[in-house]
């Protein structure tokens, strides 16, 4: 078993009561899950989600949890192993329950529940909530958040995030790894996104993977830029709201929109 | 300015005074420091360790208060700025005051005090604690923890932690990347191994650096095999205690021999 405490999220007063709602019931069942299974269980295949990749036992316990809560909150939602679930709202949650799965499941400390509301095909509003400490980032469409990125435009000499290097992008990932100051391999994007955002690393790639679906990017979507940094597709693909769980896209976080050229450059090679 | 807190240090009742009091002295240190400093001040160069590395600002502050916290215990102090400070005693604290020093600078919530104590060259207990949550790990030598290792044998399909790739070192890296299932840079080696020791990872490889001092490994050489795992070097060579902090060494915590002799085998390839 994993011993150690899941708290509850630290919420602003103003975050929409549905992302409240269920930013806590994601915490409160994945604290639980840690209490009841090994991480052995927790990591364990249980079925095959909506998105087409396999669902863990974890992932299953908290999505349950976030549904229900989505449920009762009366707003439709679009997660990772249900799908879309309409309880006939104009407003929709697009949710991940547990970003960073295999770290959530193992006890790595680094994995988190990420929403955005979305009204009319359009976020307006998101909020991370990292597990493991309750730490929480909201923001809102268009307006600015107290938390800002450090705003550097060169890729030589930053700190960055990488997803890990995978069969067909080592070379992509060693180009930037080589030009980075630092360099590290999280293994949740939602929350090294978040990192970008609060200026503690200068950038986050998928160096061509293809890997995120839109709620692994949705809620960066909306902070990232909220924040003086900028939620870009590889090939420039529009993150756009989309029910098809199919969709994928390689995600870049940069503090600036030049970090963000300069590392799709370096990535394309 | 980084806005999180840094909460006092999680102890267990037994652990040696000395040893508490400066993990204790490090967290208060580096959360004040946190208020006091931006991130990029908290990076800057200030001057060079007795390791022969830059010293950030957030070593010098932290080392500052770990130094006067050990010389209050009446103990000597072995550490990566400062060097030995002889205190007149039988006793040493090898101490990392601040592991992940770069994550601890920019806010990367990665960072941990890690310190052994060593009587006559023979360390005996040895305390880590992660700065942004006071979770803390500790052990005796040759005493069981009640923290585990996973006890996983075989690279293939493991979950592992590396340094970052560096140059000359980037065909090991892949090549063990390759061969795992999940592959995480954290940039925090102590950390790192007390992951491997709690079950939460299979292992934590350099892949062939020799990046580490003895300070950011002899934690780990006391807590890893009283977990169950091993902490070897990649090339034989024995960690022993050495006030000489030019000395380097490559460090392989895992879950068990085997798994540290193939780690081993696939990095010389």
């Amino acid at each position: 078993m994993n011993p150690w405490p899941v708290p509850a999220p630290d919420l602003p007063a103003d975050v929409h009561p549905a992302l409240a709602a269920t930013a806590r019931a994601a915490a409160g069942a994945y604290g639980e899950a840690r209490g009841r299974f090994t991480r052995a269980q927790l990591r364990e295949e249980v079925a095959d989600g909506a998105d087409g990749t396999p669902t863990m036992r974890v992932d299953e316990i908290v999505e349950a949890a976030v549904a229900e809560a989505a449920r009762a909150a009366g707003v439709n939602l679009l997660s990772e192993e249900a799908g879309f679930l309409d309880h006939g709202s104009a407003a929709t949650l697009v949710v991940d329950p547990v970003d960073g799965s295999a770290n959530a499941a193992t006890g790595v400390p680094l994995s988190c529940f990420a929403g955005a509301l979305v009204l009319d095909d359009r976020p307006v509003e998101a909020l991370t909530t990292w597990f493991d400490t309750g730490r929480s980032w909201h923001a809102r469409a268009g307006e600015p958040t107290p938390f800002r990125t450090t705003g550097r435009t060169a890729l030589k000499g930053a700190n960055v995030c990488l997803l890990r290097p995978k069969r067909g992008t080592e070379e992509a990932w060693l180009r930037v790894a080589n030009q980075a100051d630092r360099v590290r391999v999280l293994c949740t994007t939602c929350l090294e996104a978040m990192l970008v955002a609060e200026g503690a690393v200068d950038a986050f790639a998928d160096p061509g993977s293809d890997t995120h679906r839109l709620m692994d990017l949705i809620a960066a979507l909306v902070t990232v830029p909220a924040a003086g940094g900028v939620l870009l597709d590889l090939h420039g693909r529009p993150l756009t709201f989309d029910p098809d769980l199919t969709r994928r896209w390689s995600g870049i976080a940069a503090a600036s929109p030049e970090l963000a050229d300069e590392l799709i450059a370096t990535i394309l090679g």
